[in-house]
């Protein structure tokens, strides 16, 4: 029997040694809801790695964990992580602000700065009152436990409507190793790098180089892979813990590595379709399938332009089939399709076949499209070029969401 | 005093030598509205230039009128448009309907095969019953008349709500120059390229090589700065035909040249402008401004990234002044800008300096941003870059125009 990792009930805190806490800080506007979590690590030598937004304009978060990623040589021990205020465009007072919230933690925690990191997201350029966590923090890591590792999933959200998370049981060498993670969405989703937020944390152990790789190569088949609405956040950061008291340590090009890998990739890529489906307005998640183009680059270019055409997305929402809308985005992907061999389907149903209409039902067609889970394939038998992505319907939901974020 | 082009009433057969007629099809669901139409020139040397689509898949008559175009040497003599079906993945039958439309049309006319163009817009991927246009052609030749060209900018309207056309009138050498112009969108509408579609006459001479320059230049200023929605349409094209008839004759490099490029450009302006006020769903015309960038190449970036960001376009719909999103989307675009020292302005109200907010009067912010005519201006004081885009706000109109655009 191949061993394979296994969905199972629990939250961040069910891999051995951590702990997380949440609270109300008063950054959301519904201040009964948790905006600010901490999630924790008891062992000292755990291994960190992170990838964060490519964007120019980085929240102070972002930058200050990056820093310390470095400064520690891929250590840390706890983050702290607030929704309501994205700390970005706020200038000095923002990057002061998020260095206080580090140390202020670290002292609390006896642990090392540069092994605090720190994670915000929300409004941009609003000020940040710093002194919102750092008020917080005593109470907040005075009730660590390993119970409350689901609170954080809840106190990351903004206008997700559902907190997402997972976690995964294998055994590597014997031993049970555990996997967890939760993540935010839901608007400003693209990919070319990390989404939001998505804080994982495991009891294996590895190099933080190794563990680097390991989470490139996941990102890369999972938050890479979806987009919301082509824009990309200031704040996106993924971070890993990995902390080893499971007593499973990994070695670069093991079998055992490779199982972790696959548990890894496993866990974002269920995170991010949960981040996908719940795009901002969302109804449906939209799976899009390339196949058949020249190269795997050309299915790539044309599955991300299908993926982002509004006009394919709003055509769904509506279970309207207008599959030459996906032919198109194809053809301006810069992919090097040709129509004239291209097969179109929803789900199991042929829409388009030689590039042409194929004759399809349209009742059928519009009771595939008015499933929760739609995949959209295009196949251009050209050759063995495949690609995947992730994205969801746009809705009158999606307007009415984000023609009024900040008021 | 300069000379200059005055905008007066007329349309596109108020130059000298053009004709032009409409009439219904059958291709449009509502019966009684225009949905063919064609545009003819008098003279025999009507020197003809032409941008398309550079979607790869390109619809039958981009096919045919490029080839069209090549084979006569840049002469044109007619064009036949229809709106309500896009003749685009229909297949050899589709171009086999494109090349009896121009046949049919030639043989009315009295005119070479290769000196009829085609264009089409409308839905993509319905099978194109040719028929439609042979039947209505001689019809559509007997009642060519030249106060007929407003019909044209009827006859072309898809999802548009208001036809766009402009006539400008100069004097080149003495004589009174024309130049007439009309155009569509309103959804697939992104730059890099030609809009939908576009038609312009004039009676100024010029070699089809040098009129093609002189469309290139004024395309890459107007029709290439405008988005609706990132969708690349698969029959853009943006035709201009010159006869001559009103005496002037333009040499490459003369002050005349120059003068009737400016003309040209503004005619191209005008309509792209109107395309971007009409997009599907709009309410506000937007105007990206982008200043003080490292290079013009960044300032390209950012502005075309802001105006395609969603949720830039959804906070203007509803007047929301969240200036972090302009700042965002310059982050991503891939221009190299720095944030530190960002102003970003609505209109003459500035709402972020130095990269972080400045004290601004909400409710003047939204009075800004609740006019027509919206101006977002971000200016890096990095360098001279400088670029202009336009585009329309995003709003629950285009999502309840595109959920059901085939049925």
């Amino acid at each position: 029997m191949t061993p394979s990792w296994k969905i199972i009930q629990g939250n961040l805190s069910t891999p051995a040694g951590f702990a997380a806490s949440a609270t109300r800080a008063g950054f959301k506007k519904n201040r009964e809801a948790l905006d600010l979590a901490l999630i924790y690590s008891e062992a000292d030598h755990t291994a960190a790695a992170a990838v964060f937004t490519t964007n120019r304009v980085a929240a102070a978060p972002v930058e200050l964990s990056r820093r310390h990623l470095t400064q520690s040589g891929g250590r840390a021990r706890a983050v702290v992580v607030n929704s309501g205020n994205a700390n970005a465009c706020t200038g000095r007072a923002g990057v002061a602000a998020a260095r206080e919230t580090t140390q202020h933690a670290a002292r609390l925690l006896g642990v090392a700065v540069n092994q605090v990191l720190v994670a915000s997201t929300g409004v941009i350029g609003v000020p940040f009152r710093g002194s919102k966590i750092t008020d917080r923090l005593p109470a907040l890591c005075a009730s660590l436990a390993a119970s409350r590792g689901d609170e954080v999933a809840r106190a990351i959200m903004t206008t997700d409507t559902v907190p997402k998370s997972c976690v995964l049981r294998g055994r590597i060498g014997g031993r049970a190793v555990y996997l967890a993670g939760v993540a935010k969405g839901s608007g400003m989703i693209h990919p070319r790098m990390a989404t939001m937020l998505s804080f994982i944390t495991t009891d294996a152990s590895a190099s933080p180089r190794h563990l680097a790789a390991m989470l490139r190569t996941a990102v890369d088949g999972s938050f890479n892979r979806i987009t919301v609405d082509g824009d990309t956040s200031t704040n996106d950061s993924v971070i890993v813990l990995a902390n080893g008291l499971s007593g499973a340590r990994l070695k670069t090009g093991t079998p055992e590595a490779r199982f972790f890998q696959e548990g890894l990739t496993q866990l974002c890529t269920t995170l991010a379709r949960k981040i996908a489906r719940d795009g901002e307005g969302a109804t449906k998640l939209i799976t899009v399938e390339v196949r058949g183009a020249p190269t795997r680059a050309d299915a790539e270019h044309a599955a991300r332009a299908i993926a982002n055409s509004p006009l394919v997305k709003t055509a769904v929402a509506g279970c309207d089939a207008n599959w030459g809308r996906i032919l198109c985005a194809a053809g301006y992907s810069g992919a090097s399709i040709r129509p004239a061999k291209a097969e179109i389907r929803v789900n199991n149903l042929t829409l388009c076949r030689n590039g042409m209409a194929a004759s399809f039902n349209e009742a059928a067609a519009k009771r595939e499209l008015a499933k929760p889970d739609v995949v959209l394939t295009a196949d251009f038998h050209q050759g063995g070029g495949s690609a995947r992505m992730w994205t969801c319907d746009l809705t009158h939901g999606y307007i009415t969401i984000n023609a009024s974020y900040r008021s």
